[in-house]
């Protein structure tokens, strides 16, 4: 059977060795001390392997259902959730005066990680409600902050985003869900939404739906979109709640993965509504917390991929099954463990050294959130700006790659749902869709990002990857991974080269790249945190370290990133330097 | 709805224009007209699409069911089995002595790719039996296939190959299951057999189970196994049924996919056998058939990713959803459809010239196996079983992806298990690991075949790839074609010597390289079918074509798969060489 145990000690070395939070500047960081996380990161460890990932399998096989109307979780769920409330987790990095614990977002990300691998479709479930939260946080009047934030941070009322309709999902502008003004300042809202993600259950007293509709009347297209709070049970003025809302599920979508989740085919007709911000500004509204949502999805893919792993090796060091070439390993037993075997190993390594790579680049990235938010640095929330179509898009790609290659480990058992490694890869796969499909991550990056500020967080970015490359290479023995970084970074610049000189001429030339753009740089961010651990790990060697183990597994798996998945930046290069025409020379009646 | 087209005028165009078969020298390809094959191929095309299509979605949903020991097929099989059997298509390629229609093995291949891919868990059941068929064939005694033969060949008798048990899947001299001799001439069967695809169903009258065991008393390991028909209704003298066999299928596995495949833990309860072929050399028995198996898969990879591309093509051209960057192409409508989008395109065609040129390359080799076969071609026979592990593995890795690409073009609608997209997935999963999984096909490639019979068999592939640029050379219009394949091909061969050379040293040094080998190798065989295939429609436009968009698009498609996919081999070299050292420097104990 399948387990789960939370990677503490590779969160505490991101967090400390690498990222060295405690002393940085961010407002809050510096009650981040190691033995403090250490403690925060162990509880949540413990809740992930213990509570949330028992009930994975059960959430796969049961499924959400829905009797009249009525939505039911699978077994397991409600308790489940009831803990997480009881210890505080879903309003970890949200303000105390709304009940949160005020932390800072990094540790909720670290932490997110954990649950989201032990129980993906379980996690969405207060996911979805602190994105909600963080939408009426940023941009709901002060009664609808006292009305709605306090619930839904300890989660007794749980979130929604509502954004697509059956004929509209990217392209936004094309939505019908409309909303009339009425005289007491409400909206009355109509329309239907499709996938929406706890759209309906039984975990919470009442769910806040955020929906995105047009005020008819109003400009055409995108600009015409508003957001309005439709809570399912309409709220009285004492706060207690009242009447059901207009709102029903019509249907749970039968998915391929994230059994336990109930996605939501959602029926507003006529549903009383209030405006959140400003009128056709609700896109705007969206996209303030979009940055996190994303982030948050690049968590789902290392998470999964994390738990994968965690099997894949276990699965790898017990199952024997042939002899190392080079001589038996288990000369005792019929057989040596799958382990011995070199495929198995790239294999294994490929997995291993994404993962921690992988977490070091994401838990960088919400470093970055905390910096802009909390410390109000411009610089960071460029970067990070930028960089979030990258840990979208390539993290879910990569990260599904890798749950597909754990089950591989597995061999026919991996085929067979009993042993668990087939729901990693199906629920992995969502991730790679959900919250901007990732081709629109990658033309986000390059429509959209690269050229942002005229170029000015692209440029920061390769100063810093210079600046550091420079550095770096003064310290003994980070030459060899400092090289592959520097290469992988001329490709970078190369390819954004290319879209600069080549995309004046022709959009197409730039974005036919694109996809390739955003893994070439996914590259780059990895191998920049793999030299940056592996920095850390001679830095606590040449300092005597009492775990000398972990320091050297550390710089072996940095040099298996270096030498087997930094060449990839190569191939990027030379792909989107074959420019427009090998992609659009053919008539869509040619295909 | 999903739905599938057999592709039949490119199967045509591969079969006349590229591989010229009806004038080749093999015995039986004079028959081969285009008229003949086209007839073929259209009939073949028609019950694909028409009846095993939409029983593909069924098979998914309703899955097989036991009930007292019986399997029941999903709604519809049953019908449809017959009416293939009616079409004598189980028995296309079989001696016409049998029953069969003694066509060759690419005309059977061309077909088995429609019904694969419009179902590929209802097209199991005789594609097992065929393999069983081959087995009998090709060991049996005269009275064996007298009475198995007539029967398997027309699907009357289906039949299975029992490898794998519990504790052992690939490590076969593991193996439990003991055949006890009995005075008779028989011998009693025990033991437990697991991942029987087709081990037990309600098609047919009579199942005959290939079963590996090991006779008490005889060598150790794999050495030791020797091949047993085990039928489930025993076979009277005058060729009619008599009693139940001691076999029982013990349950049916839950899978990702291949629902409508019965996947049975099969019991042997000393039930009767009888040996197939010689003692103790049951492994040579399976491997004669193995290259067949295994190209058989492999054409599953390219069927399923066919199916997804139809309906991801579809997708794109009907969902509006954005618009064109360069201006609107459908001015008139609310948005353009997806595939305007750069992205999409270069997704789209990642799918077509993968799955065009893996077609020609199955079918390629499928002309091998005639030649050798049929025509007693030693070379021939070298060359297929050098390239078979590159069929299965690299053919179905690739052929996987496609069909994740796919399902991303639907975007969430791809993760709806109504839209049919997952499903293409989730069956595509299978063929990356049964007939070894495709790690066993990289150690079969590098362990066993590139240094088999001397080396001989490379040489000759490096020799003809030579050849054909040197030739190809000489044609106006090929440069842009051969040059990129010259260069992949200077990458294999440095990837070879590199393994000849450091491989002597340490072994792993070749095994930690072994999966990049795979797919090099596969890219320069997809890269020089292209390369046939634009030579092919540069001789049909200059000889003028009445089609000149088909040959259009073939010179479109060959210049992206040039441009896009042939760089990823110099990434596969700098991983090879990057040699064992980052794949092999932990420990176990420190992963």
């Amino acid at each position: 059977m399948p387990s789960y145990t939370a990677p503490t000690k590779d969160t505490q070395f991101v967090l400390h060795d690498v990222l060295k939070i405690s002393t940085a500047s961010t407002p809050g960081y510096d009650e981040m001390e190691p033995a403090f996380t250490a403690a925060v990161l162990e509880e949540a460890g413990k809740i992930a392997s213990e509570v949330l990932a028992p009930l994975n399998p059960v959430g796969d096989t049961e499924g959400c259902r829905m009797e009249n109307g009525v939505v039911y979780t699978p077994t397991g769920f409600k308790d489940a959730f009831q803990q997480m409330q009881a210890g505080g987790w879903p309003g970890i990095d949200m303000p105390e005066e709304f009940g949160g614990q005020g932390m800072p977002y990094v540790l909720g990300t670290a932490v997110g990680e954990f649950f989201s691998g032990a129980n993906q479709a379980f996690t969405m479930y207060q996911g979805l409600t602190h994105g909600a939260a963080s939408a009426i946080l940023a941009h709901g009047t002060e009664e609808q902050k006292a009305t709605y934030l306090p619930k839904m941070v300890a989660c007794d009322w749980t979130g929604t985003m509502n954004l697509t309709e059956p004929h509209c999902g990217t392209d936004l502008g094309l939505m019908r869900t409309k909303a009339e003004p009425q005289d007491d300042g409400s909206y009355r809202v109509t329309g239907q939404k499709i996938f929406i993600s706890a759209g309906e259950h039984d975990l919470a007293d009442n769910i806040v739906h955020l929906v995105l509709a047009k005020i008819p009347g109003g400009p055409a297209g995108i600009k015409g979109v508003s957001l309005f709070i439709v809570p399912k049970v309409l709220v009285n003025e004492d706060g207690s709640l009242g009447p059901r809302n207009a709102v029903s599920c019509g249907k749970i979508e039968e998915k391929m993965g994230i059994h336990g989740n109930s996605t939501c085919v959602m029926n507003y007709d006529g549903a009383t509504g209030w405006l959140l911000g400003e009128e056709h500004k609700g896109m705007r509204a969206m996209f303030t917390m979009m940055n996190e949502a994303r982030i948050g999805v690049g968590m789902q893919g290392v998470a999964q991929a994390e738990i994968a792993f965690q099997n894949a090796l276990a699965y790898a060091k017990d199952r024997l099954q042939g002899r190392d070439v080079t001589g038996p390993k288990n000369p005792d037993g019929p057989a040596d463990p799958l382990i011995v075997h070199p495929d198995i190993r790239r294999n294994l390594m490929e997995q291993k050294s994404f993962v921690e790579g992988a977490r070091a680049f994401l838990l960088w990235g919400a470093t970055l959130i905390d910096a802009s938010h909390r410390g109000g640095d411009k610089d960071a929330d460029g970067l990070i700006s930028l960089m979030t179509p990258v840990i979208k898009g390539f993290l879910t790609d990569k990260g599904y790659e890798m749950t597909v290659q754990a089950q591989q480990i597995y061999g026919g058992h991996g085929y067979i749902e009993e042993w668990g490694m087939s729901q990693y890869t199906r629920d992995a796969r969502i991730a790679m869709i959900y919250e901007g499909a990732n081709g629109v991550q990658a033309l986000d990056l390059v429509g959209r990002k690269l050229a942002q500020d005229g170029g000015k967080h692209v440029m920061a970015f390769f100063d810093m990857v210079k600046t550091y490359c420079k550095d770096a290479d003064e310290t003994d023995g980070m030459a060899e991974f400092v090289e592959p970084l520097k290469r992988a970074s001329k490709d970078l610049q190369a390819a954004a080269m290319y879209f600069m000189s080549e995309g004046m001429k022709n959009p197409n030339a730039a974005l036919a790249g694109s996809y390739d753009f955003m893994h070439l740089f996914g590259h780059v961010c990895l191998g920049m945190m793999w030299a940056r651990m592996a920095e850390a790990s001679l830095a606590a060697l040449a300092a005597g370290t009492d775990d000398p183990a972990f320091h050297g597994t550390k710089l072996a798996t940095a040099r298996f990133y270096m030498a087997r998945q930094m060449p990839m930046t190569a191939t990027h290069l030379a792909r989107i330097q074959s420019g427009a025409e090998p992609v659009m020379a053919l008539d869509a009646a040619n295909f």
